[in-house]
């Protein structure tokens, strides 16, 4: 019963077989290798038009490098309020775009509501060096509350993008559990919304570490090789990444594992609503469950094997809690199984 | 035919078989797993004392966040002109340092003189804001040069840290392939020499990806958490890191590898040394080869397979090549075999 | 008629003469003088008790590098929403603390709200390098609002930060205004309160050029000797900066000209009130007036002469203006007159 | 007696007399008044073209952003190995460019050897983000040395920059000793040889603080209102820099205050080689004198009154000096008296 994390499962049995497949023979290093090339055509294939592909060692430094591609002196970078990359990155966005700053923008359910987005972007609408200039936009997709921006709300966002001329970008940490969950391409979820640079995450969802950065526009990425080895992310063997992503894409493996986090993640929100000790905190519906509990029956589902986190409430929602309740993030993964999605809701 | 470089090569079949073993379960994340802990304990045996040790995803980041924990304002590193550091980290370690300064310091065969490294650091002598101040030595072991600090020679340098009072790094890249070449201990090699921080390399060796930043002193190590993560060099899934380096360091795996390695840099020199076309350019004993060839003959060497690197002549041999001569750097790895070895002196 | 701020007006006749006095002779470079010592240590008696001073260039440089006297990787400073570090010094308190974070904080009237700080720095109350790390407390004395925080208000911060064991910095670009309006000491509204370190501002009060970081504690300061020339903050003709600071102090001039300003600004308040067109947007009680105006008069005011600035309406005041209103800063100085204020009040 | 460096001396009277003119009356700040705006035209005339002027607040300000100004990742500027930028600033051009890296080149009499220039730079012609790649060239002018690249001198290195497509600035911290040493035009030791950005001091030759960096091309210097205020180096109160500029360029005060300088340098050089107890350690022609002196006659200067500094030898002159001889660098200045100069030739 272990819903702490997505990264607390391993790898996928055929990503790892994928992985001692590639371990022999030899292969140019840094990502100049005849198989890295395919995958990165892979990525064309899957985006439906030409993309420049990064491979770098984590989400975190995804999100910053893709930053760091469009940083400038004074550079302001709008993102959500509970947003990875101001909440849970350890000012690695701020360190490895050289100092940028980002304004966290407020908005329900872990998405950046647009007029909040659009007055503050607006500040800026004068320019200023006392105030900055903003340099771009993040969403995250799925967000980090559960929740998935639809494609209309995905336009709403890229129309100010638009309208004040900054690119944006998406945090893809949980790529695939949104695009399932919207049963998007994609295509559609991306560049035809306006998303010029994604964070393509694989890690969470199976692979032992493969994450990489996708410029829609190739043309943005032309400082991205400087970029990366100065922030000593660019990986020797390469090719340790790119048979996990051949694997991870192969037959849509991808997809098929994203669609079973989800699945286990509604079977858990089913459980959860039918349950007089807990109770939905707020509706999600990627991988992510965010459940109210009485502390006496987690405390007994910790003593039974569950591993699960307490979660702080959002600032929004200071009046969540009941006495004796406490607030739990649920994350399933490829892993999850029923049983223990159905062990945890009975001893819960 | 392969000695362009040993990140050329795979991974070795043990520690893909760990990989494949460990993919499944549950591990918690980010360095917390019951297994990573007993990884960090092997290094406590390997290095006779406790030590504190942090993975990150390359050895140009092993590097750079090394230096980053003793950096401060001001601060000067100083490394030889053709360390690592200096010449293909692409800025990384003034980068990830907050901007500290490398100060080059000359020596034959890749190895700091030790005298000139005195001048060079009493030159701060007199502390001076203007100057900025000493804040650590480092030595690469075995060097870009393919050649190996003797434990005397690193005693000369670790003498002057101890004087100036500064910490003494070690990038060891190639850290088994010199310490099967002296035959010394982990502990010798390091600590015992006055080592403070040593870049622990297992990728050129055999791993997928295993880098470990050691420090020999654990307090030392009290902000590397949080300059790791604010990095982007935090792994989620640190298992793949562990899980490698459990079979790395089974049965002195490792060792058995640079041993091998080893020995094909010696077939390999001994074979170039009876050829007309090419004679060894300096002396090397870890398993890099540095040779003047002719470059008819090795044109000839490539059209039937050999891929080998092209190399600038070092700054202090300008007379190295004679007409019609090119440098080459021939690299060894694990997967070498004797038959590369012996068709590669037969072609060139 | 000039209000826009008080930047705009040039430096006090004494201050003026006073740099005459010093331009010629030798003297050492780099505040290494006798007489830059002599300047320190009228600081020592003003604030009745050993401090360590730094000039710098600007208002800026002194909130930045005071708080990269505090900085650490993952660092948070928790500040006002509106405070100048956060809205006003475009990115340069993140770039020279080597991109620690900001952390804004609601608050009425400028104030920082204990109770909202509280809320904010405890949520890293649990160790974690994916949140990162409190660094500091920042608090503008007097205000961006042009308030004045209480004794008791100061108190209130302070238990804060000494609870969670936080540095606390003041931003003092109208340290003088604060203190005449408060009628307080200057050790009674600094280190007596928990203050650390502070910026003490003379420019806009009158010197050219003559800002310096104040630490209450000298041993914390032993970094910022490289920290300030790293950031390339140090004068060689420091004597340009002794010589203002000489006049500023003697006599008490600079509270003499904060005094001044503060009753053109009272004068200005009374006036406004009075007036059918305007009315202020909320009191204050140092040298800056925040008034609601009918656009039309302010437009017939400017024909006339009158340099003033509209003004962004705070985010937590969306129904501050009626229809053809705007919200004007009217700054005063100790080179405004009574001629002034009534003249504007008259034409507005 | 004072020859310790030009800037222990103060201001010229008509400096300070122009900042006392200036000190009334109100003035847009951040250098958008008119007054900022002339002087701004003055430098135009003088450069006879359109130029982009920021003023900053020290030498090493100018130097670190007009470096920053051309600043990328994996940076490397070429400059002197005793370039002030190299060993006097402590790390602020690597700190404000945002970790670029600088390579220091051999060169007698501290100037640049367009040989090792050429070769130093040609190591980074087949592009690789292991190496880095080339930003900037930086020559002083006049040298740290004392001496002074002539215009051909200037040409040479101006060609690499051009071949090697690559921004050249120049460092004119004594900016106008050269000039008068060659007498030449600002625009033929500048923009006609090929500089790109200057640095150009007026501190050192009669200014309390003043400092600019000059763009030829104007259109080079787009990014840098954010970048000097990103580094607080931009002023409030700008008129106390315009004023002093007024007053300096004024009649060419400027260079009949560097002329002075240097002819004072060269009655110290005549006296000092009719010396028996010194000699001159290399040429020199602006305002700095080295010369090889007797210990006890240095002693006996001192205890009459003498402010000389000791120097260190060039790295490449290790047998400068004899036994019981050291080293002096003599700095002369616009307040520099001929009776100052007879009285230590005299003395020592």
């Amino acid at each position: 019963m272990f819903f702490a994390s997505d990264n607390w499962s391993g790898a996928h049995p055929k990503i790892a077989e994928s992985l001692t497949r590639f371990a022999s023979g030899y292969a140019a290093a840094y990502g100049t290798s005849d198989h890295d090339k395919l995958i990165e055509a892979k990525f064309n294939d899957m985006f439906e038009r030409e993309v420049a592909v990064f491979f770098v060692a984590t989400g975190t430094a995804a999100n910053s490098l893709a930053l760091a591609s469009v940083a400038k002196a004074g550079g302001v970078t709008f993102c959500h309020y509970d947003a990875h990359v101001n909440s849970d990155e350890g000012g690695a966005p701020e360190f490895l775009t050289g100092a940028t700053r980002l304004f966290p923008v407020e908005g329900d359910n872990g998405k950046i509501d647009p007029e909040a987005l659009d007055i503050a972007v607006s500040r800026f609408d004068v320019p200023s060096v006392h105030h900055g200039r903003p340099m771009a936009i993040t969403v995250t997709q799925a967000t980090e509350a559960g929740t998935v921006y639809s494609l209309d709300e995905l336009d709403a966002i890229a129309a100010i993008a638009k309208t004040k001329n900054l690119p944006l970008h998406m945090d893809g940490a949980r790529f695939a559990n949104a695009l399932v969950a919207l049963k998007a391409s994609p295509a559609e979820m991306t560049w035809k919304r306006g998303v010029d640079i994604l964070s393509f995450g694989g890690t969470k969802n199976g692979c032992w570490c493969a994450e990489a950065i996708i410029f829609f526009k190739p043309e943005m990425a032309e400082e991205m090789p400087y970029i990366r080895k100065r922030s000593a992310q660019l990986f020797s063997k390469t090719r340790f990444i790119s048979a996990q992503l051949e694997a991870y894409l192969e037959n849509d493996l991808w997809l098929e594992l994203a669609s079973h986090s989800n699945a286990m993640a509604d079977r858990l929100r089913a459980g959860l609503t039918a349950k007089n000790t807990t109770r939905l905190a707020w509706e999600t519906t990627a991988n992510e469950v965010f459940a109210v509990a009485d502390k006496d029956a987690v405390a007994r589902a910790r003593a039974k094997g569950a591993m699960v986190y307490d979660w702080l409430p959002p600032r929004d929602m200071p009046h969540l809690l009941g006495a004796n309740e406490t607030l739990l993030r649920l994350v399933t993964s490829f892993a999850t199984t029923r049983e223990e999605v159905d062990q945890f809701i009975e001893v819960v």
